[in-house]
């Protein structure tokens, strides 16, 4: 038996663990990223984790052929190099390298969404995929695009227009995917309605909860709040927006919505794949990607990393 | 000395050459396409176009391995079948499995937008590209996508959604790609334009030239037409919009721009080329695709083809 290290670096923790050929994980340890801090001591922490993660699983450390990190920021994958990292105060970090030293193994580096993806195909929503598309609804919209197992680097559709001219996003464009399908760009949404509509069930779960999140509108909507209703509708017809436009572009097998907003699992996918086959070019209709949920969550990473090495 | 046969299948006319494995052309032929027709039939103007263009090459045809086929519609290139064409009249045309069976030779069919792209990454304006997207600005947008000399099947990038709720495309979604960035998109703008301003140079252009085609809005802005000035301003802004779209989703190393509008060259690519960059992920500047002219012609798809025989 072959096992693999898999690591998933986060900007609050940062994730070890020992994965089998098939995708389990056999062990695994967790401790703080820690931003700004020296990236030799960060190596030292990740190695930690890594031992920890070897000591969980109750392997052999020989029995270990290859590591995989998955990490945010800009990748160099072939020199194994997080270029840049601005939220962890990360430049030129060779972290895989680095690992590879003192592990004895090689390891490949992958951005973090890329090995998230790869993870869902291999172990997840999209297991036994020809092709598959991973989106993650979070603070960001993230896109992984996995090919015959194979991750496909450097595929970023949350920066691509849907709406020429329309909502400002972080990147400086106008009309992203990502303005408008976010987690934040729904909670942008759900706040403009509540302005809108401070008498509303929206706006009284919104003050009852405190906070408005990604989930307050879906809350509002199970209430029958037809303002609610109305944001899910617009949402859901921008995400089909842009799902229809991968489809048509690169037609997955299946498309995996992960993230935050992900979460809402059917509820957010039914009137979502009624948008979509209504979007798609005729001819592909018949061969239109499954729309399904992630299911591995967190681990998605971590197993993603891992198989990567594989 | 390998040789391989690459047929073209046009609306007008089908191309078939005798090609080296350089991409250079030995020999061709033409006949005409001739819609509505017996699939038999028009089988039998195909194999006479081959035979017509290896007597051009004057080579043994023994030494011819292989053949491709571009064609437009729906294809099934597992199967060499032609699913539907609506233009042609043709469907389930299994034209791999027929020529296979009187060449003698293995037979692939693509796509004729694929095939094309091939042609431009083998021995066109992407020569030596690991990977080139090659945008086709004619009566629509057509989209190939090749990477590593592969083809990567079923890239239609022309129904990729821009302006959300925006003009109506032909494939029934609003603000795709095509409606905005195709030669008939151009036109439409310039129709419009000329109905506003009927003083206007390019007014007197267009009555001088007695149509309106993708040409006249650059023949009135080479006569320092504000009017004419302002819509390759516009034009220019949709189509670095989708271009930016695709650099920031899959980073090809180049893009090659092709069709009836792709031949105004650096009139159009120089202004396209600044508001690119200025559109394209922070991270994704350093390594942004090289936007040039395609410079194959007609020739790409038959080259193409060919190729994907190869």
């Amino acid at each position: 038996m072959a096992y693999y290290i898999g690591v998933d670096i986060g900007g609050t923790n940062l994730k070890a663990g020992v994965v089998d050929d098939s995708g389990a994980i056999l062990g695994e340890a967790s401790v703080p990223t820690g931003a700004d801090r020296p990236q030799d001591v960060v190596l030292q922490d990740i190695l930690r984790a890594v031992r920890m993660s070897v000591e969980a699983a109750k392997i052999d450390p020989h029995e270990i052929t290859a590591a995989g990190v998955g990490s945010p920021g800009v990748i160099d994958s072939v020199n194994g190099i997080v270029t840049y990292n601005n939220n962890l105060g990360w430049k030129n970090f060779a972290i895989g390298p680095k690992m590879s030293e003192t592990l004895g193994v090689p390891v490949v580096l992958e951005n973090d969404a890329d090995a998230a993806a790869l993870g869902e195909v291999v172990a997840g929503c999209a297991k036994g995929a020809k092709s598959a598309m991973i989106i993650t609804l979070g603070t960001g919209v993230g896109s992984g695009f996995v090919i015959d197992e194979k991750i496909f680097r450097g595929c970023e559709f949350g920066h691509m227009v849907i709406a020429y001219g329309g909502r400002k996003c972080t990147c400086g464009r106008h009309g992203c995917f990502e303005a408008y399908c976010s987690a934040t760009g729904l909670i942008n949404m759900t706040k403009e309605a509540i302005t809108e509509h401070p008498n509303s069930t929206l706006s009284e779960i919104a003050k009852r909860e405190g906070v408005v999140s990604g989930h307050t509108v879906f809350a509002a909507a199970d209430e029958q709040d037809p303002i609610a209703i109305n944001i899910i509708n617009e949402y859901t017809g921008y995400l089909a927006c842009g799902l229809a436009n991968l489809i048509n572009g690169l037609q997955p097998e299946v498309i995996g919505v992960g993230g935050g907003i992900g979460k809402q699992g059917e509820r957010l996918l039914v009137p979502l794949r009624e948008k979509v086959i209504a979007e798609v070019y005729e001819g592909i209709k018949p061969k239109c990607a499954k729309i399904v949920s992630c299911t591995l969550g967190y681990k998605a990473g971590l197993i993603g990393a891992a198989m990567a090495a594989r």
